[in-house]
This record gives structure tokens, sequence and C-alpha cells, in this order.
């Protein structure tokens, strides 16, 4: 081995202690025509990672059940931890142009241009968030590139690998959207590295003075972000929470028992019917503690076929939650196509009690409104119907909510000491709230404010909006 | 609401709480034929339980990717955390009669009857570690089904799903199956419970007092065993550690890197090969710290593709992986068909670094043999070849090799207080391996002892067996 080699290497397995150590996750891809040195050169690199912390990806031609989820969704569940290493094998790129080139899910995306902005957005978020990304994409010399494909055709151990190699996407057209997608993705915290492996020593050196260098910018950036982090909030307590004070709707004992079960028949009717369209459904509860999000998710499920629909009830995050990006947890929530999702909470705990509790900073929870539109976007873009439920009551409504619980011996163990704390911080969770909403009601993830008073009201409104949003959908018409 | 079903509903939410806080999981089956009401049925208690520690798990048809994967891949996957429910709307056991009846991996099974006995050891093993299962099978009045179909039939927006109906195995088959199924696997512990669901009421007043039955079962269980756990070893302290004497074996310089190339570009081509016959590699290693795993691994994986093998390297279990039974964190990484898992350490921690610090009480070491044969038992039906390497060095070379890790500046961060502590165990560790040896070594997944005082000679010898064994498999005879 030569000495430069062996130095380099010592640097990099110094470093990667050292990212590992300051809790940087790091994604490496490896983009590049087939038999260019890919697995070679990231298997290379493979072996000089510590295992403990390091993880493969191969990017492979989706299976039908992949179909059944958002673009991204692989990507955004294999996520490395904090302080962790993802090496690529192939990537989003790859997966993209596979997507575009066989037309996969055509009848969902009508452009798939759509992605290369999911793609976009997927990057400078995770990179906003510290994660840092490096990008390869190898060149060989077409001779040697002819050369391995005919010896791994004549060995009759790996002649179908060579055969594999002939099914994959066409080569110029590969080229040729790579060529495209680089332009359009190249940027300063991320750009691409072009790498040339025709000689694999020198190629096995460059990877590792361009990671080496990656590395070291990204300790520099993190220390320096770590000194200037700020976590107090920026509440102006002088808001008007003009949107949340309308409370006073009541619907009659004898209407609702009437309505109920009709609505909840129709629920499980819509239900088979998304199901055989494929249309995926989020519904996304908020409300302050006791506002009835649990009762109202009742009153939806309670006909629904229990092999369609998954509740969702968010708690604080474990410590392996922690060490990733906010949205992962929520990543394998993501629905499947044709199924129901609910959240009981959700990733807007992120503005909510993240910025009012102090547990994300500023400077985090001010960016999260933008972060969960292009997520929200993500799930919209494939698909999905998105509804957001803020079920809104007054102070003296949840005082009484928490008294009946307090001496209703069945109900003692949903109070505690914290849902009291919680209660001297009602101004700031509205305002909090009044934000979230302006910030985040969009089109296709529209939020609506439930008047919360009079629970049998809201679930009945509840019902009627998803009921009004599903036909819609499906036969293009509202009957309620 | 009946007043009964009232007194019953609050009497399951508090037992439920408390099985909660206990960390005892559960796992509740329904099984029954096409539209029995095992939907409604399921779905009523689904409601009931608090959904922050409630899952529900539907069986499908398997998809091309599942069968790609051990039979009961997806329960050890999906395995419930301690103090949580897992609802199963059909089960392994519908899923054994789709595999049977489909003849699925027909050409992996010869006979289907391994997967029953694979059935039987897994519910086995999970009541021994506390798990609670309760089983029910649905029937329900021949004309209620009848009619309930045609409905389903007649409405255009659920017409789909009785064809759906239709299309699933025959019924008489499945009943038929079922009949024999559950004669084999109704135990003390984890009895079939038949309940009819021609009267709704009824049936979930049944069911409700069965689970409410089995759950008060299960908390006496657990405070009866949770008195009378041991925690402490007990090592005899005068073994023979007579199969891990010989290290002395040495291989010239000059061969080493004469031969090394050679087999791993042997390796490079097997690994294809496997790939294209779908056979599963499964490499465990284990031996003392400084024993020269990595190094051996790293040997091996020197050429191979990396989209085609997979480094488990494993450390003490996270806060979530202790919650759950020790063989669920390995679940994720059985083995892909056609792909190769390494393990650096493994599922055998359980029998050494846990019987020897007292992490698992005797109880729980003692019969992880037997667990563990099983687990690798049901790996090899699927096709796996496993191979278990266990090398073996000096206590003297380790001293050695201790030393040299701390004196050269690249290394030390490979030793910690830690290594030298464990080393003051040495003796212990050596017996526990020695038992484990001695108690796991199968026909389909044998140890070999590998000397390992001459680190070349170690990961020559490894090469040469893995090579001997692929080898063997995929040609019928051995070249080495």
């Amino acid at each position: 081995m030569s000495s430069k080699i062996e130095k380099l290497e010592n640097k990099l397995g110094e470093l990667s202690r050292e990212i590992n150590e300051k809790k940087i996750p790091v994604m490496i891809l490896f983009e590049g025509p087939v038999a260019s040195g890919k697995s070679r050169l990231s298997n290379e690199l493979y072996m000089k990672l510590d295992a403990k912390y390091t993880e493969f990806i191969a990017t492979k031609m989706p299976s039908e059940d992949d179909l059944r989820y958002p673009f991204l969704y692989s990507y955004w569940k294999t996520l490395p931890k904090r302080g962790s290493f993802n090496l690529y094998f192939r990537s989003w790129y790859a997966q993209f142009i596979q997507y575009k080139e066989n037309r996969l899910k055509k009848s969902v995306y009508e452009d798939y241009d759509v992605l290369i902005e999911q793609i976009k957005h997927f990057e400078e978020m995770l990179i906003e968030d510290d994660y840092e990304i490096i990008k390869f994409y190898l060149n060989i010399d077409d001779d040697k590139r002819k050369e391995h494909i005919e010896k791994t055709k004549k060995n009759p151990l790996t002649k179908w690998k060579a055969e594999e190699y002939e099914q994959a996407i066409d080569e110029s057209v590969y080229k040729e959207t790579m060529d495209k997608l680089m332009k359009k993705t190249d940027s300063k915290l991320s750009p691409w590295h072009k790498i040339d492996y025709t000689e694999r020593e020198e190629t096995v050196e460059e990877m590792y003075e361009i990671i080496i260098e990656a590395l070291e910018d990204a300790l520099k950036r993190k220390s320096k972000k770590d000194e200037k982090r700020e976590v107090d909030g920026d509440f102006t307590k002088d808001y008007k929470a003009e949107i949340l004070t309308n409370n006073k709707e009541k619907i009659d004992k004898e209407d609702y028992n009437e309505i109920l079960p009709k609505l909840q028949h129709r629920m499980r009717e819509l239900q088979y019917a998304l199901y055989e369209r494929k249309i995926p459904l989020v519904l996304v509860y908020e409300g302050i503690d006791a506002a009835g999000k649990g009762g109202n998710i009742k009153r939806i499920r309670k006909e629904l076929d229990p092999t369609g629909y998954k509740i969702n009830a968010i708690s604080a995050p474990t410590d392996v939650e922690l060490d990733h990006h906010y949205l992962w947890r929520f990543a394998t929530d993501m629905p499947r196509s044709g199924h129901i999702e609910f959240f009981d909470r959700s990733w807007y705990g992120r503005v909510l009690v993240e910025r009012v509790e102090g547990f994300a900073s500023v400077n985090e929870w001010k960016r999260a409104y933008d972060e969960i539109n292009q997520y929200e976007k993500m799930l919209s873009d494939d698909g999905a119907i998105i509804m957001k439920f803020f079920i809104t009551i007054d102070k003296d409504e949840q005082q009484e909510r928490f008294e009946d619980r307090q001496e209703d011996e069945h109900k003692q163990w949903k109070i505690t000491e914290e849902d009291w704390r919680n209660r001297e911080n009602w101004d700031l969770y509205i305002e909090a709230s009044e934000d979230m909403i302006n910030k985040t009601s969009t089109d296709y993830a529209p939020w609506h404010v439930v008047p919360g008073n009079q629970k049998k009201y809201a679930r009945i409104y509840a019902l009627k909006e998803i009921i009004k949003a599903c036909e819609k959908r499906l036969f293009g018409v509202e009957r309620y």
C-alpha cells in the first residue's frame, strides 16, 4: 500500500470518529453508469469506516410494494442516525430516472419534475439540520468499461450480472439525465464531485481527499453553529387568537344520535372506495390537552375496517428518534396507498410543544413551517388527501374537563401533573397554534379549525368534512 | 350500551394500563373464515386499547419481496414491545395456509410441516419470555355470513371486497387446516378460544371476558416470576478448555500473499453464484476482544460486491431493543435470499457477555441455547448456509495485542478501560465459549474453531472454510 493512501486512511479514520462523536450524520452517494466502478470504490470506503456506525444502502428497481409509498419513502426510513454514515450505491437520482423512464406510477405523477423538486427540498432540509451530503459521479474510460463487461460475461458464475447490466436503463439516457440533474442539484453545501475511475489507486486517493475535506468543513460548520445556538422563544405575548375563539356551536343530542351512525356507515363505504382507488388519506389532529382529539378519532374509526387504517398516537420521542431529523419518526407512518393514517398529535409538535418548551431552537422551529409544508406537499404529490383538524376549546372548558377526569375513577389515569403544568402556558400554546395555522394552511393540506366546546358538535363537524373531501376526490362532487 | 359491557370495558382499561406498566407484551390473534366478523370484532378491541401502545397488524398475501425472507420474518420484525399490545387480523396461521395451499417457495420447503414446527417454537419461546398470546377463532352462523357477503356485493363501493373474499383460500380447506393446526398448537399457556359471532353484543362480551382472564393470569405469573428471579451465574470454574487450546498454526507470509487474492477473487465469484441461486449466507464471528474478528471479516469482504452483503457490528442493545425479546434486534438482519450477512458478534452475546456479566438470569441464558438452535434452524429451513467462527487466541497474545493498540496512535481508539476489565474475566468467558460451542454446534449451523494467534492463518482458514461450504452447496462438490 502506498504510504500516501495509508496517511489518507488514517486521517479518514480519525475524522470519522470525530464525526461520530460530534453526532454529524453523513450521506455519501455513488452514481455513475453501469460498470463504472461504483461497487469497487464504495466497497473500498465501506471497509474503512467503522461498521458500528456505517450502513450500505443499495437502490434497486422498486418493488410493487415500494410503489405504494411516496417516492422518497425508503430514503426517509433509512436516514442515518446522528454520527452515522450511509453509503448509497445509486440513490434517489437513479431512482428518479427509473421512475421517469419506466413511467412508474404514471397515474399519480402527471409531471415527473415534481420529484426533482422533492429531491431538492429533501437535501436542503437535511443540510439545514447538519447532515453532510457528499455526492460522487463516477466515470470510467470506455475501453476499460467494455473490457470489464466482457470479462463478466465470459465467467459462467457472473454471466447473469452482465445480462443485468444490459437490462438497466439505457446508458445514454442515464448519462444525459444525470447531466441535467447534476446541474439542477449542485449547490455550495452539497456539490457534485465527478471522478474518473480509470486508475484505481488514484481514484481511491481522490475520493478520500474529497471526503476528508468535506468532513473537515462539516466539523467546522457544526462547532460554529453550536456556539451561536439560541434556544429561547420569541413570543410577543400580545396576540389576538381570532382564529381560535369560535367555540359556541352545538348540536342537539337527538340530531347527533340520528346522524352519527349514518356518517359512520358512509365512512366505511368511502374507506373501501379509497382502498380500491388506492388513494391514501392522512388525518392529523391537534388541539390543547382535553380538547377531545382521541374521542373524535374514535367516532371516525367506529365502523372502519381495521386492516386499512392506523392510529399514530404521538408521545415524547425516544432516544433513537431524537438522534434523527425530527420528521424521521413520522416517515415510517407515511400512508400506504389506499390506507388511512390518523395522527393523534403529529409533526406539528415541532412548532407547538417544542417551541413553547424550548426543546427546539428559534431557528429550528421557524424553519419547520416550510419544512412541514414541503413534507405534506410530498405526500400530496403522491396522491394523498391530507386533512388537519385543530380542535379548539375555551380555557374554562378545559378546567371543567380536567376536574371531570380527576373525579371519575375510570378517567383519573388520563390526567397528570404535566397537564396542569402545560395549562399554565395556555397563552403560549394558543399563540403557537395560531402561527401554525396561518403558516401551514395550504391548498393541498388545509387546516380545519373545529369548535370543540361541545364534543358532539366537533365529531359531526369532522366526520362531515372528511366525507366531503373524500367524495370530492372520489366522485368529483360534494354531497354535503 | 349495556352496563355489563361498560363494566368489562372499564376492567379491560384498568388491566391494560397495568400490563403496560408491568411491561408484559401481549399478542391477540383473530383467525376465522372470510366474513366471520374478524374485522368488526378486532376493531372493537382496537378502539378500546390505548393507541400509544397498541398496533394492528394485518396479514396479507405475501409480496415477492416478503418471499425473499424467512416465513416468520414479518412477525419477528413487528413483535410488540414490552407493555404493548399487537392485534393480528389473520396471523402466522393463515399465512401458513397461504404458503402451503399456493405452494409458495416450493423449491425451499420440501415439506411445509417444518413451518408448523417453527410456529410452535416461536410461540413457546415468546411465552417463556413472558409474552401473553391470546388466540381467537371466529365462527359465524352460515346464513348470516352469506347475507353479509351478499350485502357487500350489492353495494358498488364495496363490491370489490366481496370479490376479494371469493379469491381467498378455499373455505373448506381453510377450516379443515385450521382444525388440524389448532389441535397441534393448543397449549395450556396459549389455548385457542373458539367464539361465535352470530350475536354481536354477546360475542364482544365473551371476547372481553376471555382477554380479562388471560391478562389477570399473565399479571399473576409475572409477579411470581419476578419474586424468584435469580441473576447470578453458576460457573464451576474447573473447566478444561480443550476445544480452545489449539492456537499454534501458522502460515508463511509468502504463501499468504500468494493465496489470499486468489481466495478473495473466488469469494466474489461465489457471491454472484449464490445471488443467482438466491441462497443466503450467514457468517457469524465470535471470539474474545482482539481475537481478530473485524480484520478477518475485512479479508472476506475485500472483493465482494457491497450491494449484496451487510456487516452487522453488534454493540450493547439500545433501550428500544432491551424492551423486546433479545433475538428481536437480529430479526431485521435476517438474510435476504442471495445476500450475505456478516455478524461481528451476534445473538451469542446472550450466552457470553450476558451470562458472564449477569445481564441475563441463569434461567434466561440456559434456555437460550435451545432458542438459538431453533432460530438458526429457521434460517436453515429457509435455505440459508450458516457458518459460525470462533477465533481463539491465548491470554498472552491478547496482552500483546492490547499493548500494541495502546502504543499505536492510529489504534489507540480501539482499546478502552472496558477491554482490560473484561480481560479479568478471561476464564469465565472461555468457559462460556466452550459451553456455547458444545451446545450450539449443529449440522445445519456448525461452529468452526479458528486458531487465531497468527492472524494470517485465521484469515486463510476462514476463507477456505467458507469457500468449501459454498461450493458444496452450489456444486455438490468440495474443491479444497
